[in-house]
C-alpha cells in the first residue's frame, strides 16, 4: 500500500478492495464483516435482522434527477433490500459545514423525509454535526438501516452457482453520467436523469415470486462490472455476459463513448442484479418487468463452471472479453 | 432561524435544539424520533430494539486520553446503553480526506477493533468514502448500532418522576478539557486525560441491581447542565442539584476556571447520568461505585414537582441558581 490515502481507496476497484481486505477486515474480525455483503445479516434472538451503512458525499448535492437526500435514503433502503429483507428503520447522521444554506439543508431533509415515505421505512433516530468553514464540503449525510429477513430468504454474494441467470433490473450508467454532466457544467442537448429509486418493492414482488434467488446486487460504485466480479469471486465462480443484451440508453451512451467511460463501470443508483437459478429466472424475470422500475429488466448472463473468479463478455462482433474491475474509481464523490 | 449553518446548530445547546424541532423532526415526522432520546427504541417483531446513530468529528483526532476510534466506538455503545439496551452490533462508516496518513488510519482502525472487543460489540458493516484533498478534515467516523433491551426494562427521558436521585457516575467535564488542552498546545503541568470508556457493564451492573430505573443519559456534547435541561423538560419536573456534590477533578476545576468555562457544560465521553427512584437510588449507587468507572458515582441531586422544566443549582454559600441551557456551544468539534 502506498503511505497515503488516494480517491482510488473509496472506489468500488481494487485498491479500495484491497484497504478492505488489508486494514478492516484484520482490525474488526468477525466472520460477519468477512461476508462484504451490502450488508450484514444478524441473528437477533431468533430474528434474522439485515444491518446496513453507507455515507453520501455526492458532489454537487442538487444534481439532475435528484439531491443527497434522494441518495442517502435509497441508498440504504436499497442495500437493505439486497439482503433479501423488508427494510424498516433507518438513522440519518448530518455532517454540515458551517455557513451551509438553511435553506438548501431544508430541501435536503425535507426529500430524505419524503424518500423514506415513499420507499415506506421511518427515519427513527438521528444526529447532526457541525464542522468549521473550510473542514467539510457544505454537506455529508449517513444513513444506516435495518430490515427483517423473511423466512426462507437467503441471499448473499458466494451463493452464486453455475447455471445461475443474471437478470439486470434497467439502463446501465443513468446516475453517474447524470452527476458528471452536471459535475461539468456541460450542457447537452438530452438530459441525462439519474436513475436513484428504492428498488424494496421491487425485491418484494420478486421473493413473491419465488425464494429461489442465489444473489441481490445494486451495481453501485464500480457499476455492475466491479459487482460482477466481487460475485464472480466471492462465489468462485465464471460470469458470461452479452454486450447485446446489455441496456442502455442510447443518449447515454452516446456521451460515454463522446468523454470515453465504461458504462459497465459507471454507478448506478435505481438498478439491482439478480442471480436466479434457471428453473425461476423466467418468473423472477415477470416479476420484475410488473414494476415501475423494471420495466426494462432483461437476463444479461449467466454462471459457468468454468474462468472461476472471472467475468468474460461476448462481444457484439462475436469475441470475448475478459471485463476486469479497474484499479480505481472514473469518477469520484458520485454518491 | 437564520439563513445560514452556524456552529452552534451542532451544539447540545439551544440553537441547536430549535434545528432539530423546526427542521427534522416536522421532516422525519414520527413518534420515535419525536422523543429524542441517545437511541431509538424499535419493536422488532416482538423484540424491543435499541438503535441509534454519531458521527465523529472530533479534532485533533489523537487527544491524551483516546483518539477518535474510541470516541466512535464508545459513543454508539454508551448511546445504546442509555436505552437500557445491551449493546450488540455497530457499523462503521469512514470518510477521509484524500492524503491521510495510512499509518494514522491503521492506528485508528484498530483502535476501533481492540474498542470493540472491550466493549463487547462487533462491527459487522462498514463503508468508505474518500473525498478530495480540502473537502474533508482528515477524518470523520459515523457508527451507528444496534442492542436488545431485556424485558422489564423503561428507559426514556420522559420517565423522570418528583423524588427520582439524580446519581453521577463520576467526575466532570475531563474529556472536553483534555481535548482543549492539546487543540491550544498548552502545556499545563498535570496532564487532563479524556475519560471516553464504554458504560454499558455498567449499566448492566445497575439494571441487575434493580430494574426500576426510569432514565440514564450519558452527559456528552452540553454536558451535566444540558442534559439535565433536556430531562427536565422532556418529563416536565424540576431539577434540583447540589453544588458541593458535584464531582471535579482538581486540576480540571482550574483549568476551567483559568479559562472561563463552566464544567457543568462540558462535555464527558465516559459518564453517566441516572434518574432512580429514592426507593432503589442506594442499591444502584451500590452497584455503580463497584464499577471501575464508577467509583466516584454520587447522588448530585433530585427530581422535584416544582419548578417544572428547570434546573435549579443550590450553590456552595447557600444561594439557588438558574442552571440554563447556553444557546451554543463552548467547545465546537469535541466529538
Amino acid at each position: 500500500m502506498s503511505s497515503r490515502i488516494l480517491l482510488d481507496h473509496g472506489s468500488g476497484g481494487k485498491i479500495a478492495g484491497r484497504l478492505i481486505q488489508e486494514l478492516m477486515l484484520p482490525a474488526f474480525e468477525n466472520p460477519i464483516l468477512a461476508q462484504l455483503a451490502d450488508g450484514a445479516i444478524l441473528d437477533l434472538d431468533g430474528r434474522r435482522l439485515a444491518f446496513s451503512t453507507d455515507s453520501f458525499v455526492v458532489d454537487p448535492l442538487f444534481f439532475p434527477g435528484g439531491n443527497i437526500g434522494h441518495l442517502a435514503i435509497n441508498g440504504t433502503v436499497n442495500d437493505l433490500a439486497m439482503c433479501g429483507a423488508v427494510p424498516l428503520y433507518l438513522s440519518a447522521a448530518l455532517i454540515i459545514e458551517e455557513g451551509f444554506a438553511i435553506e438548501a439543508l431544508t430541501e435536503i431533509v425535507k426529500t430524505m423525509g419524503a424518500a423514506a415515505r415513499t420507499a415506506g421505512v421511518t427515519v427513527v433516530t438521528g444526529d447532526t454535526k457541525v464542522v468549521p468553514k473550510g473542514a467539510a464540503d457544505k454537506l455529508f449525510i449517513n444513513t444506516s438501516g435495518i430490515g427483517l429477513i423473511p423466512a426462507g430468504v437467503d441471499i448473499a454474494p458466494h451463493r452464486a452457482r453455475p447455471g445461475d441467470r443474471i437478470i439486470l433490473s434497467g439502463t446501465m450508467a443513468d446516475h453517474g453520467m447524470a452527476i458528471l454532466t452536471k459535475r461539468a457544467g456541460l450542457a447537452f442537448e438530452t438530459a441525462i436523469l439519474s436513475d436513484c429509486a428504492p428498488l424494496n418493492r421491487m425485491t418484494a414482488a420478486m421473493l413473491a415470486a419465488t425464494k429461489n434467488i442465489h444473489v441481490l446486487r445494486d451495481p453501485t460504485r464500480g457499476g455492475v462490472g466491479a459487482v460482477l466480479n466481487e460475485i464472480a469471486q466471492s462465489a468462485q465462480v465464471g460470469i458470461r455476459i452479452y454486450e447485446e443484451k446489455l441496456p442502455i440508453r442510447p443518449e447515454v451512451a452516446g456521451i460515454c463513448e463522446l468523454l470515453g467511460f465504461d458504462p459497465l463501470f459507471v454507478a448506478n443508483e435505481g438498478k439491482l442484479l439478480a442471480f436466479v437459478p434457471e428453473t425461476d429466472a423466467e418468473r423472477v424475470l415477470a416479476a420484475m418487468q410488473q414494476d415501475l422500475l423494471g420495466q426494462s429488466a432483461c437476463i444479461i448472463g449467466r454462471v459457468t463452471a468454468d474462468h472461476l473468479g472471472r467475468v468474460l463478455m461476448e462481444t457484439r462482433i462475436g469475441g470475448t472479453r475478459l471485463i476486469d474491475t479497474p484499479a480505481g474509481e472514473q469518477l469520484p464523490r458520485i454518491c
